[in-house]
């Protein structure tokens, strides 16, 4: 039924458009009373993004019993929760995208349900880092950081009309925040004596990604 | 009378409450006829936020005048300007706070208002790093970070009501953002006479991407 009414509401957003569809209209497509509508949805802009709400439970529920040792590849995992429910159907993924560029109230409901999920990911993050201070600072900086990457790849995918595998990008972003977020220990140690640099020398005309290569395997050794 | 009308709309929310404030109540406290409101405000929601539009206006503008040579400090001094303007009016700045974590669609409102910031910082950082790809993925990242860290320091400042000096809360937040993105490889030089070796320095923790940036740049400068 909750389906049922999801599919009709987006058929006729669609095709009338959101501010010209009414919830009457709606349950006439479904075939349903009008109370059956505001029994799964709390309003029109709810049916548009049926799925959020399990998605931030399926999160929350990851988050809970996730293994500690590294919070902020814990957090990019979350995000790929999120992201694999948008790539589990390209087609309604993408029309929904053109069709929230559209519509300010839609707009305005999807950031309202990115901010849920960033702060979801800071206060798991609070939980590990520490809940007040510098800790909660890094915390919702980070989440920030997720949430952006996150959206950076999943943008690129729906401008791209859904074609090729979302995962990709969302991996590589994701990548960028773990490269200058991922390693607190590593970065703590910067302001010490002894840790204070990295000195690199290597022949001219070494190729990049040898110096690169080097550079990681140094870092990595200490 | 923009003023007035904004004063009178704020002190209505705060006695009644705003769902149960109508524009009339508000134009009846003014003194000035219903068409007057609709001429400053669009939306009962934006007369508890009078300053963003110019607010946005101004970093924009500063934005478009900043010297270019460190793009991340010049997004962080854009968010100062958007901290002075809650900091020009203390005890404004906090009831709006408080009013606002009670009515979701103040909350939902401010939400677009900090996206709209979040998206102006982005697009000068791109316009800095480069449309497209992993300087694009970049720049939305640090804009992101830098809403977060201005967020963080601000709601320290709101939450203990608008006590002692927001700025200093602030500027600590930026400056965890501007030690992870805004840090520059300290030196990148061509070391030897005969141009056999290249020595870099970097503190350790530098992203792998400013690493090959600085390289990069070194060698083709020659």
């Amino acid at each position: 039924m909750r389906e049922v009414l999801a599919q009709a509401a987006f058929q006729l957003f669609l095709e009338r458009g959101f501010e010209q569809t009414t919830v009457d209209d709606i349950v006439a497509r479904a075939g349903v009373g009008r109370r059956s509508f505001f029994r799964y949805f709390p309003s029109k802009e709810d049916a548009v993004f049926p799925d959020h709400e399990s998605c931030l439970a399926e999160v929350t529920a990851f988050l809970a019993a996730v293994d500690d040792s590294d919070p902020v590849a814990a957090v990019c995992d979350a995000a790929r929760i999120v992201l694999r429910m948008y790539a589990a159907n390209p087609e309604f993924s993408v029309q929904r995208y053109r069709l929230t560029r559209e519509v300010p109230g839609l707009r305005t409901y999807e950031l309202s349900v990115v901010r849920r999920y960033e702060q979801t990911l800071a206060g798991h993050l609070r939980g590990r880092f520490g809940e007040t201070g510098d800790e909660a600072l890094r915390a919702e900086v980070i989440a920030a950081s997720v949430v952006a990457a996150h959206n950076n790849g999943l943008r690129q995918w729906l401008r791209s009309g859904g074609a090729g595998d979302p995962e990709a990008a969302v991996d590589h972003a994701l990548g960028l925040v773990r490269e200058v977020w991922g390693s607190p220990v590593e970065r703590t140690a910067v302001a010490s004596g002894d840790n204070e640099v990295i000195v690199m020398v290597a022949p001219r005309g070494t190729p990049m990604w040898r110096v690169v290569q080097q550079i990681e395997a140094v870092v990595g050794q200490e």
